[in-house]
């Protein structure tokens, strides 16, 4: 079953008291530079650091602890894991998460800081849906996917429905949104969210060169994967391919897909860094960079921007603020 | 005249669309640490990154540009730089700002984009004061004090005010607001604000260690100076006294000074880099300091903390998150 608009009006229910309603930010200066009103919905500020809490939140809430004593398992290159990992605590259910050995430490111990089992794998060699696979047998566990599930992609979009109603209450008719997309559940919520409540805006999800795939398969109007499977510094951002019940949703809903370096990424990391003073992860900075990088046009537009994390291990964003990379 | 709550009412009408509401912020994570409730007020979300800007615009913009062609004349060693340097670029007015020479590169650059005219001096043998009368006498120009007018207290105390009510539209009422402090301006506008809309609550000013000039004049009961004029990672509040007339605003509605050195300020900016995700200089970080240094009972209790300001150059931030200071 695809999500729908009231799935997401229903998890803005679920996670109020929960979730942190994010503000949504406005620079005098980011917007001298454009031309244009650039919203930026904080999802940095958001628990556990990202956007990810939302859908965690959405879909564990609804479990019957009684029912389900083996907890949750997830996988995740970090975001995920932490949403997962704290959902979990205030449920007061065990949470098993699989990560990638290379995953930023920060995200590693911020996971553990939640009461998780983290358990890791290698990214070339390992599959991580057979790992947490097995362990969902073994302790007849909750799999909490990382987009493909109404509930993740509705919880998601909240932080859209949050950002239209704000942008309304200021008057404000957004003419483009751009999300950072890895496997597409943000973009697929918000993008539900915005068809109901700013239908004019056109959204368009924004990833890594290299990592393009949403990009590629909304041209081509098929599921396509990347090549590669990690070598970003945006290592929020690099699933595999669309997932179907994402790319279902974001097919019929997308614009055009927009692509980043990793160059223009660390670039609005450190705008962020210096003129919006919020702490951004590369990923998480990609829908501002294209914002910086001319990816779409700005003038006289009002354009949501979803700032989607903050988990930046503090050494990469050091070498990223002294252009050390 | 001292200001009154009355100014600050007047004051966040005359800012109103210029000045960004910056948004209070609470974490799960700082909460469950201190076991009470941490309202941040995110004064680094502030147009030019720190509260600075609201006392400027306060007072600049009730100039008549035709008769003051001189601009505006300020000394300042960063954020008030750049607070009146913004605000007299709106104003259409030239500004000169006086700023010490070992100034964070970051600020005076900053300082500059907005169109000011930049003139260094040297901390240890020169006086500010002396040098910005000279230019105000040479230019006809109008002095824009970092802290001793009643604008300037009134302009600041509006962040206060907005503390004060978004606490009050949740239910909140605040047992201590905590203030980083250097002349006293943003305190003794914070206390008239508390004073009329949180009067139960107990303000406090914050102070880097060896300038805890306020703390050592609060308990002594007249204005005590500073042995040193320089020499803490906390630039932005490093002024010699309080001022005449902050100080007898502050005398009369402070709790007792605290003081917190600039190892605790350097944690401070870790934990809100990696908990809260937003950038915060030194000196903007001491009001959290105090709370995560145990400088202040937190248990079961509500405490406002003023994060003033984030204008870090980006080599100290870098050295400060990879603990290399």
């Amino acid at each position: 079953m695809l999500p729908e608009f009231k799935d997401i009006e229903k998890a803005a229910r679920r996670i109020e008291g929960f979730a942190v309603k994010t503000p949504v930010l406005e620079s005098p200066k980011l917007n001298a530079i454009t031309g244009g009103r650039i919203l930026i919905k904080a999802e940095c500020l958001q628990r556990t650091g990202s956007f990810k809490f939302r859908g965690a939140w959405n879909m564990i809430s609804k479990l019957d602890a009684r029912k389900t004593p083996g907890g949750v398992v997830a996988y995740s290159s970090g975001n995920h894991a932490q949403g997962v990992a704290a959902a979990a605590q205030i449920k007061g259910l065990p949470a098993l998460i699989v990560m990638p050995a290379d995953t930023p430490m920060i995200k590693q111990e911020n996971t553990k800081s939640y009461g998780a089992e983290v358990v890791t794998y290698d990214r070339a060699t390992q599959s991580r849906e057979d790992i947490a696979a097995r362990y969902v047998k073994e302790r007849h566990a909750v799999l909490v996917p990382p987009f493909e599930h109404a509930d993740i992609i509705a919880g998601q979009g909240t932080a859209g429905l949050e950002l239209a109603e704000e942008v309304a209450a200021r008057g404000i008719g957004l003419d483009d949104v751009l999300v950072c997309c890895s496997g597409g559940g943000l973009t697929a919520g918000v993008a539900l969210a915005m068809a109901e409540l700013q239908p004019q805006a056109l959204v368009h999800s924004v990833e890594p060169a290299g990592f393009d795939d949403y990009a590629r398969s909304l041209k081509s109007g098929r599921i396509e994967t990347n090549p590669r499977a990690s070598g970003s510094i945006c290592d929020a951002l690099m699933s595999v391919a669309p997932g179907e019940m994402t790319f279902a949703v974001n097919r019929r809903l997308l614009g055009e897909g927009l692509v980043v370096s990793d160059a223009e990424a660390a670039e609005a990391v450190r705008f962020a860094f210096e003129v919006l003073k919020i702490v951004l992860e590369p990923g998480g900075a990609v829908a501002l960079a294209a914002v910086l990088a001319g990816r779409i046009a700005t003038k006289g537009k009002a354009i949501g921007v979803i700032a989607s994390g903050g988990n930046c291990d503090p050494g990469l964003y050091a070498r990223i603020l002294t252009r050390a990379l």
